[in-house]
């Protein structure tokens, strides 16, 4: 049995491309409209053989809830650092910042959490991370 | 940047893993307890290398909620008749029977959406699948 994808319900396509794209570095695999169903749906990965976030997005939007049942979709970073600085030039919160060199979490543009990890060795702390306090929950 | 799992949180482990092992076929890669924080973490998944599924079982146990912006996990299995026959025989409810030998959705112990595609062609239709009805959501 092989793990294919995590699907997430967006309101906010472009926006949510851009996080995942720009702001984590994964590739937009495919992305195919169904004119009659009137939604879209969006792979998001390293490449096809690869377990992908899918991302549907109904062309008539409605308010989705949010648990917490479900947790969190966690991703391994070359430089932790970088991330955070990229994603904080978009605008992202880090809401919990990479303090330890090891860690951090954001909200994607739909409110899930998503944690950031550090390959490897966890990196030299080092401002303006070292001091950052967290924001909100995640 | 790798995706690395999805967490959920459980208040059932055992019935979890049994559900992600015998009923999926994933392996059970680690399972550590952290006493002073009073929680577990279960990590399921092909192997070490592949994205995986993370359980985290707080001892002292609370209610959680289900939101509709998390939307699923899925899976591609060699095949999906025997896959739901095994968690049928388990007891688990096949919510969307695979009628078109391509597609089945179920319920893990939380509640989580769990995806099964056929993997390459579908199979061939087959009773009891093709007749079997929709039950609830999914």
């Amino acid at each position: 049995m092989k793990y294919l994808h995590a699907m997430i319900r967006t309101n906010y396509p472009e926006e949510s491309i851009n996080f995942y794209t720009q702001g984590l570095g994964l590739n937009l695999l495919s992305k195919r409209d169904f004119e009659q169903g009137r939604f879209s749906l969006i792979f998001l990965g390293e490449d096809e053989n690869s377990p992908m976030i899918e991302l549907t997005h109904n062309w008539d939007e409605r308010e989705y809830s949010q648990g917490d049942q479900f947790g969190h979709l966690a991703f391994r970073s070359e430089n932790i650092y970088k991330v955070c600085e990229q994603l904080q030039s978009m605008g992202v919160a880090i809401l919990r910042p990479p303090r330890d060199g090891h860690m951090a979490f954001v909200k994607d543009p739909n409110g899930i959490s998503i944690e950031i990890l550090q390959q490897g060795e966890s990196l030299p702390v080092q401002e303006p991370w070292a001091s950052m306090e967290n924001q909100g929950s995640w």
